[in-house]
């Protein structure tokens, strides 16, 4: 049986010390962090490698393999990301609102940190420092527990990062790697009410469900994203082109890609073949309804029921043709995981409608589905991208890493 | 088995409806709940004997049959409170920030309903009405599962309350109350991930323990208060005997009620006394540490473990005598369900340091635990106290019933 209290314990120990660290402190310990990432890329890559290595001769598919992938460029990127965060507004000791009530007592909300964040992810050796850092900076304790493909990787980058909180003065299981990458380590960690405070899960949609299955602690579900770009009878088709192109392409593997495209069966015709056109560019394959075979041909695979369901993360689309916006809305409805939405439309009434009948972290008129991601949305960074709807809502940034407490001052006020 | 799956979809579907309803709707249908409420007194008050009658003969305690008891004042009460919610600002359609991007995206966050609410409540039957009308005010539609002591009133409560639904043209099925009062229909619709967006258990620590280990569905903890006093060496002693006194017998029913009180040991010897003739007129129960003992004698049970870690929601006071604020604060840490905690104190510096120090969604100073409530803290109304930190803390109003979603227009913008 894996016992998670002594990592547990550690992990709230060293969350009422971050709780109370100055801003300067945490700043201090992040950029060293920053430039020990720089310093030992040769290091890193090596590690990488292995990895790397191992995940080829388990023969993962090749857009997997490139998420665990890390090169100079990567982990530069990964540095500036420490950089960016750094810049950030430190969340904690925020005022939220505050009041003198009738009866003269003094009310303060203000923000304080979760305390300890777990991170269950699958391959992405980045997320070990991004999702780190950003707790570290709102002042909470992390225990991240990466896959079992970056193991090596992620043990470099977290003793790389213990030891910069060490090096600023700050309790080193601040920050803590799970390298039990078994089953049973990480239902423990979901079990750990009372340890942990927020179980962030970012990964494909079978962990996400098991965390939200197995776990006592409060889960916030990310990133799983079946978004759909809708293109109305009304649509720029030069510009439908561009985004849907864009959402689908740019990069497949992500959680705001682009999977289905439905399209307005009076545009169908003239869109279509230019689609087509477009994603043969790229090798997209398409899995067509019934009509869009009628007018692509064969070459497009019949699309099934598990299609309009399914998050490819691939170079792969479901398209489907519809009657109007209200049967759009309907197939969104039934298969959206509320992550990202879009229409293309001119139509004011078009785009009023769907952004207000759409249930979704984003709804998207005339824009690619691709900006729902911390950056794009002005939050600076972001450690996740909630589907779920009660804390956080879209990309999650240092504010949704904070909570709130109410502090009440008076002179003896007493309840009559 | 219980089956959820037609209540649940019957929520959904008017969830949607009541996404989009106008406020002046909502206000409409609550008016006619409140005038309902009213003309129905007499009704309600032999339906609640019956419940009230049936509790007595079981032999449950007068503290726990006193929850369950309605007389005119009170169901004027609960008329009153739904009078209020039609005062208050409908949160949805609120905007909580929006800018433009360098880009030009337009990006607004706007406050939507969370969709479907469940609340699990034990015996209070006044929660069927305030917990349903300010998820109506919110948009969202509601699941009530009601104890089965208050079975006979919660049935006519909820049909007055759907029938004022139909007749203000919304649906009858934003309001249903689970009238299976057993344990597996409990444990189904804390499984129904998929049709409620959160659930929201009032109760106490035995229910809310149970929706934390079963749910699939997202809880939000409420309502568990093992609430503290800490009397500092500093004090005024008749300020803390007010607030104590205060804190523990205006009502000692509630989540907010002091249960325990921690007395600097230089002021044990003058306060202790007084405290026991000031308790002694609502005969308090008073359990002691042995310091208290030997200060106050006999009278004074000896406090065991269980006593520190107990919310007795009677006329009971736990007393220990504290070395200084730092035992004070270990102690808080220990026990404390992170509800309300309180410092009575004439030092700035220890009144900055508990209110820095403690973990809690209420950290007074010279005040009485009784204000931590939607009344009081003037969000007007509220649904329930979370001793969670994710989404809410502290009293819950309309505002933590609503959720964000992002509304982001373009003009075909992409990401590079």
């Amino acid at each position: 049986m894996f016992d998670f209290e002594p990592i547990g314990t550690r992990a709230k120990e060293a969350s009422r010390e971050l709780a109370q660290a100055e801003t300067r402190k945490k700043d201090r310990a992040l950029e060293i962090i920053a430039e020990e990432l720089l310093k030992n890329k040769r290091a890193i890559i090596d590690r990488n490698r292995v990895d790397v290595k191992a995940a080829e001769e388990k023969g993962i598919k090749s857009s997997l393999v490139d998420r665990l992938y890390l090169n100079e460029k990567r982990i530069e990127g990964i540095a500036e990301g420490v950089q960016k965060v750094i810049t950030l507004q430190d969340p904690v000791g925020l005022v939220d609102s505050g009041e003198t009530r009738p009866n003269g007592l003094r009310v303060i909300k203000v923000r304080v940190p979760l305390g300890v964040v777990g991170i269950i992810y699958e391959s992405r050796p980045n997320v070990t420092v991004d999702a780190a850092v950003l707790c570290l900076k709102s002042g909470n304790a992390a225990i991240l527990r990466g896959g079992s493909d970056a193991v090596n990787t992620n043990v470099f980058l977290a003793e790389i990062m213990r030891k910069a909180l060490e090096d600023s003065g700050l309790p080193r299981n601040g920050i803590q790697l799970l390298t039990d990458t078994s089953r049973e380590a990480a239902n423990a960690m979901m079990k750990a009410h009372g340890f942990i405070n927020v179980l962030i899960p970012r990964g494909g949609a079978g962990l996400i469900r098991s965390c939200v299955e197995n776990s006592t602690v409060p889960v916030i579900e990310t990133g799983v994203g079946n978004c759909h770009i809708y293109v109305d009878s009304s649509a720029s088709i030069p510009m439908a082109l561009d985004i849907v192109d864009n959402a689908k392409t740019q990069r497949p593997g992500v959680c705001n890609a682009c999977e289905t495209v439905l399209i307005h069966r009076d545009i169908a015709e003239d869109f279509l073949p230019k689609l087509k056109k477009r994603l043969d560019a790229h090798n997209v394959e398409l899995r067509g309804c019934e009509i869009t075979r009628m007018i692509l041909g064969n070459c497009v695979v019949p699309a099934t029921e598990e299609d309009w369901a399914t998050e490819y993360l691939d170079y792969i689309l479901a398209v489907k043709v519809v009657d109007n916006i209200y049967d759009a809305l309907e197939h969104i409805r039934t298969y959206s995981t509320r992550h990202s939405e879009c229409i293309v439309t001119e139509s004011f009434t078009a785009a009023q409608e769907f952004q207000r009948q759409v249930d979704a972290a984003a709804v998207y008129v005339n824009a690619s589905t691709r900006f729902t991601d911390g950056f794009e949305l002005g939050l600076g960074a972001e450690i996740g991208i909630s589907t779920a709807k009660l804390h956080a809502r879209g990309p999650m940034g240092l504010r949704e890493l904070t909570t709130i407490k109410y502090l009440i001052t008076g002179n003896g006020q007493i309840r009559q």
